[in-house]
């Protein structure tokens, strides 16, 4: 990163981003520690991911319980938290643990308290917001949080297996509406009644959503854009403590660096945001909760980009060719 | 293709390869199709992969029952079989299924019959030849065609996990004599009492291969080489028929291209070597036994290996910027 180069971005340049999603304290274990009540839920981590890119404003809600640090951080990051409600009661709290698989979560209790009444009512300023997320909560209540957007440019959400049985209809309604759909790899083929990746992001794309990304955990993940699949590998990291918000991350940073780029169609954005999304995430499952995103600086988030990007990139082999090496004598 | 180019290769350009393995009778049943007794073992789908690069020699062995023309095609396509040994008795027989999950073959039936008695001999010709590839079988064996090479510039090697399990330190030695080391996931894993694909590429490099490439089936293959990790996905087939092969095929793009490329140590020629073979091995899925290799021609192999290439290739950033666009309306 050269001195004279700047990330900060300004209104006029970038468009805004309302995400919708849950605030939670989560207790997680893993093969390599665990955390007790520490910050999490899909907003916190989209916001964390996205705020290097964009303005990103919460619509969420709290227990009287929700620490004041939490808030104070997550505003010093730049992260709009006036849609963010307290209600009496609890936080959201997920208690959850990872064995050696780390794509299985396995879920121990799941306290929804005050989230149970969540009941999303954005302000004027996020109504007129151009883009928005609506991370994995009822469908219903995504849909109602699209009626309230005056016209919104680019519209994503997510769901989970509990939506996908309990709600199928409602879903079906929402991606109609849907331009960008994330989704995990498992719930994506119960979702299309599909054996593979592939085909369930066909199936699924012919409901809606033009762009279709499928999440494999530490295999990466697929991309369908009208005809085409994209694939990209996950970023190799030795040393994963914590999976937790590892998807929600990814759809931070892919959407965070969307809404900077503006040209929600043009397929070079949408393979950097598969990038972007991919390299946060890959700063995320290293420290338990959101630690690892918390002190992330742009130059590193930058810097690990665009050592992937390079790995990513093969040669043309249009490169002079040297002598005959020996490598291995026996 | 250009009709002036030409993807002929002659002995002085490429380094011819040697490959050690199965020659076989498959039956395999997929929720796509059967075949019954068609053509398979690993160093035929080698063969057949690195053909377009190399000169391949096989070193196996085969029944009297060994159909002439399985013979007939491999030596049409260029593929020497003088060191393929016909014994008296029956070929070597498989009987394998595959269910929804593709990275998972059932066996159902080994008749090992000739292949019992292998004992890989090489011609002269072969014992100088500059690069060997060692597929899947007894380690001891392996050594063993090792010891008859005079003085191989490039040798690999694959393994399974009967021998994982059953001679450990015949592989740990064996190892030690190698460059590049293929192996699936999971044995991995077994082979290094490791968690994760990553961990287990680590531990078997220092027994000794400068190169550990770790194939991950429909999730791709990662590469480590000295310090660093390189990851690529599999190249997106919706329609896979049967998976048979699949590992050996890539292994002989890899090998093939290497060979070709002959600086053996160059993560440029590293990389487009992934990326050769896991097109062929994309090939490969598409139909059952070696069909599609068979029929493969080097100009749609080319034009495959260009647009995943292409698909990977991810845009620094430093295009116009064009207008607002809006995507989805409400």
């Amino acid at each position: 990163m050269t001195a004279a180069r700047s990330w900060r971005f300004s209104g006029e340049r970038v468009d805004s981003i309302v995400v919708v999603g849950s605030v939670a304290l989560d207790s997680v274990k893993t093969l390599w520690g665990e955390s007790q009540e520490a910050l999490g839920g899909s907003a916190v981590y989209f916001s964390l991911a996205a705020r290097h890119f964009a303005r990103v404003s919460v619509v969420g809600v709290v227990g009287q319980d929700f620490p004041k640090e939490h808030r104070r951080m997550l505003a010093e990051k730049g992260i709009d938290l006036s849609g963010l409600k307290e209600l009496p009661g609890k936080t959201f709290r997920w208690v959850g643990r990872f064995g050696r698989d780390l794509s299985d979560a396995k879920t121990l209790a799941t306290h929804l308290n005050v989230f149970a009444r969540f009941q999303p009512k954005l302000t004027p300023a996020q109504r007129k917001s151009r883009v928005v997320f609506l991370a994995n909560i009822d469908p219903d209540l995504q849909a109602g949080v699209l009626d309230q957007m005056r016209r919104p440019a680019l519209v994503a959400c997510d769901t989970m297996n509990y939506w996908i049985v309990s709600k199928p209809e409602a879903l079906r309604r929402l991606l109609s509406r849907v331009y960008i759909f994330f989704v995990n790899e498992e719930e994506a083929k119960v979702l299309s009644r599909q054996p593979t990746a592939l085909h369930a992001a066909r199936v699924i794309s012919h409901w809606g959503p033009k762009v279709v990304v499928v999440k494999k955990g530490e295999h990466g993940a697929l991309m369908k854009v009208g005809e085409r699949f994209y694939a990209f590998p996950a970023y190799p990291v030795e040393a994963v403590k914590d999976p937790t918000g590892a998807g929600d991350t990814f759809a931070g940073g892919f959407m965070g660096y969307l809404a900077s780029a503006r040209e929600y169609d043009d397929l070079r954005h949408l393979k950097r945001a598969m990038l972007y999304g991919t390299t946060l995430a890959s700063f995320n499952v290293e420290d338990f909760s959101t630690r690892r995103l918390e002190n992330l600086e742009r130059a590193a988030l930058e810097d690990r980009f665009t050592e992937f990007r390079e790995a990513l990139r093969v040669s043309d082999g249009g490169f002079a060719v040297k002598p005959r090496s020996r490598v291995r004598a026996r």
